[in-house]
């Protein structure tokens, strides 16, 4: 049994952390932090966890006695203050802020407006991906928890990449439910303004990019990264859209094969024909669909429910894989369907 | 030609008004006034309007000169400041806020949670749902435009109440979209928490309930209203469910029989066979559908755009009337229908 | 380990079933029959279920060899063809459907519109309601499992019912989440048409409208039964906001009092403060939030997964009583909260 | 004053277009066919027209006596049976299907699976999107009104195509909502499919396809049009979001120039600076906003509600040209906005 605790509980990944470890077999809660509601219950923030979190919010951490494994839901810029003392504690960390994400400080800076403060741990952290760096996260005592929209979007590619027969330049077109915005309350989460719409933000200057740039380059040669996320009226899901040139011309069939021998044998990954996010909502499952649009031209659908195997259930997968335990212990299950 | 400004342009109901009154064609809108954006141009807040709203936020209307009339879409407790001066200018006032819709100061302190700076107008103002009281709001100076939900509800139960046939108490469970909340981004209308919910809110303690059940028993007998508000993952619409005994047993069709008859002649009130919000969405018009559930158990269905017919369409209707054109000038479009 | 069936795997509760049993450590899903789609892949139709259901749907069930437990999710009138057989072959089954809910032929006939063709089973079946009914699901080889809105109804005004404090009528206004239309498309679910709408429907005519009578007036006495649905665009979820007076005042406080002792002990069932979809679905679990509106007027909001507790979840629930197993098993978790 | 009649009217494009007629100060609508409905009232089938529309279906437009122009808002395949009759009667025609929009009858044959009826029309057919034929079509008798995602599509890329700049291929990812699919109930449009997911289809396999890649190397070279459509759960909208390659490195500012350059003048095209479908629903205007997205990649999101600006609105808009009527008649006012 891995003892574990949350550092930022209160928001959506911190109670979605809660929610698959409640009922994880290998794994206990042992504590939750919050700086803003500490000595509440739990189940006073998070209504749903009622009868599984039975204990208050607290302040800290402490010494980490008793503890193995933490989980780090905290904002990007705040990880890192409390990753080195961690650490010490001799505890093993899976961040899923974007702090660890990136292995080099000049693009963190210039993507995150602020300067790293932690930049010897930043080049040890190891990118939590199961599918593609399951053995490097066994071995590591910090992992950073990729993004929400990297995850779908790399597992997309990476067979590709890793084929090295991506040609030029590669265009990701992302819709995320609204879940993916966090917990405060914003104008472009209100919902009477993007209750009826989808609205793109941040074309080409989303941190996103440059992860998914960095990650696929660490497999195999190909063009830019180009990445347009949008938001659609939809809590939960991605579906991220890629489009790229191969050098080689693939029937659609061809592209499922490679991509089912690429996948073979994962459990949470699954080669189908056609792109929708309905099936895998509420589980820790990817769903790829490689499709040739004739020529050169692939498109690929990819589509996880962002908050599990794009953020809490891909954590517990790799505290999993950190913890010599069965990798799709607690998080396997189907998602809800419909 | 009359010549209207609006204080308070910012919010869903300003925007609303200058949509409807920019193709109004005996409209003329002369100004706009915002605390926090004046200076800025009009279609910067609200870029639909680009095209058609050519002005820059003003921060007051200051003397009203070469204005017939105003509408307040102020919030509650802020037109109040304002009526007493404009009305000394000499201008028609039709207010979009709830300051002058109760005729009581007591109950307006009690339900508002403040006192009323205004009571002598308090008193004279005329309650502008045309339907009931198009004569007093033909000569009113200042009208007192009702409620989303109470325009509904009232349209749904005046009929009821006239004919003196209410028997007991009325019960009003109503479903509203989520841009009768406003602009302001909240906790209860973040996409993520009411994207796939249906929330229960200030059940029998709405501010709207006192309002509806005033001006009911202004047309009749009857028990208590209590008044049930939802929130559903809409954008425009309302649709009130009313429950109620009759004290004489009626069928479907004498009910329908009824309500086509103390309609009749309405251009915005259609009585149908079954309640649905989408036909009304975008229009001024009211659906209301009156059915038996078998004994004296009556159930009245209505539904309007809580932004149209249960705002600014409406105020637009009463300013209409005040001005001598004809009501339904600038308004009489259908609705979307899909 | 209790071998199961599922009759009519093809539809919604067919496939949450096998959803929910392919988690379940005391259950193995043995077969799944569908007239339509026998000979294919259970995944083919429910994709969600890659990995977990590895079967093909087969035609019938034959002789029930090797099986312990039928889930019949087959319509309303094919449940009673396949009942008596199963019966004779010694297995226990979960009928979802309505042919066994109504303990009366003639009120079967009235509001199904067909006679009853197993009339002896009629009256031996048990009506699977665990909260109410624990002891005879324990003893029962049939079990009716409640319709979705019977259970959020009858959940939200069963302690009022027993404790005898009903006076007059209740009205039940209910909104539920699409699915529980089920898996074919019609007129009433095509997206543009319920998208962005609130569809009343049925109002006085659902057939769940005796169901909660019968079952609540087996509880104590009370007025008549109004039972008002309506279609709100969500996927999954009931709230189903119940309205009536009490024979003695009862503020809030006091009436949640009588619920928490009345719940105490339940799993399943939570008293809260506020009616709320959000926190049930994906879960087994009803909240309930009983206020008084002022005077003998109490308002009761229930809220369910139309298609966990509402349907196949209660069917497990009902399974495990039935079969000596913990209660919870297999659907011990909490909801999606977001 | 028009005399004009609509073939085809149950559909949401018919009912659409008589929305628009009934408030439209040069046109009046004389007749609606209905295969299915004829004979019934036109609003027992679109109940939003009561009190606009008030005649019956009619099974066909006979002699076309007393009318000016038809609009055809029947199916793919159907209106060339009724091109080549209607022009005989010296019927102007704006068709909504896909019929006369390729000049090729073999590219027609392959996108359409059926050879074309009428191949002399097919020819002389104008393209009817103002915008860029505006002088064709004020001399046509016939035009082939644009489809939803080519006006999106075209209107985004015409200025980059028109200047020259387009450098390889063309990718677009487009949103639709559910109206687009058309008032016959189908899976993909059963809300609980489709109503928390978005769903990739035809990847570069919709016939919108060729329409777009046929236009657009009209006004100037560039490589191959990839077009990726996506259905996303809101009723009216689309979002094209297109990636391309331009050969003189642009930036945000110099492309918007560009663009507002291009649309100079035009009442319904309007140059933004980001991408999102609220603003122009209910309305005949489209919103392009170009995006420069690092080197020489550019994106441009163009918005539309697919039911007027991508079918009814824009078939007034060309009826308006053909019959000398001003451009913007009727279908001169602002987006619902929220």
């Amino acid at each position: 049994m891995i003892n574990v605790g949350i550092v930022g509980g209160t928001g959506y990944t911190g109670g979605e952390l809660a929610r698959l470890i409640c009922s994880h077999p290998g794994m206990e809660l042992k504590a939750m932090t919050s700086r803003g509601n500490a000595g509440k219950p739990v189940d006073s923030v998070h209504g749903y966890l009622k009868g599984y979190v039975e204990m208050d919010f607290q302040a800290s951490i402490e010494n980490g006695e008793g503890l193995d494994l933490i989980f780090l839901a905290t904002p990007h810029g705040v990880s890192m203050e409390h990753v080195p003392g961690l650490l010490d504690m001799g505890l093993k960390i899976v961040d899923l802020s974007g702090d660890y994400r990136l292995d080099d400080e000049k693009v963190y800076s210039q993507w995150y407006g602020k300067g790293h403060d932690d930049k010897d741990n930043l080049t040890k952290a190891v990118y939590g991906l199961p599918e593609l760096f399951r053995e490097s996260i066994a071995d590591a005592q910090l992992v950073a928890n990729p993004g929400c929209y990297p995850t779908a979007s790399i597992l997309a590619l990476a067979p590709l990449f890793a084929a090295g027969v991506v040609k030029g330049d590669v265009v990701i077109d992302a819709k995320s439910g609204t879940s993916g915005a966090g917990v405060n309350p914003s104008i472009r989460t209100h919902h009477p303004v993007c209750g009826e719409s989808v609205i793109a933000y941040n074309s080409g200057k989303h941190r996103h990019q440059p992860e998914i740039d960095l990650i696929l380059h660490k497999l195999g040669e190909g063009g830019e990264v180009y990445f347009s996320p949008h938001l659609v009226p939809i809590v939960r899901g991605i579906l991220a859209s890629c489009y790229l040139d191969v050098n080689e011309v693939m029937t659609s069939t061809e592209l499922q094969s490679l991509y089912a021998e690429f996948y073979s044998g994962e459990r949470f990954v699954h080669v189908t024909g056609d792109g929708s996010i309905r099936a895998v909502v509420g589980s820790n499952h990817c769903q790829v669909a490689p499709v040739s649009l004739g020529g050169s031209k692939v498109a690929v659908f990819s589509s996880i429910d962002n908050l599990v195997k794009g953020a809490s259930g891909q954590a517990v997968q790799c505290a999993n894989i950190m913890c010599g335990m069965p990798e799709e212990m607690g998080i396997d299950f189907p998602g809800l369907g419909v």
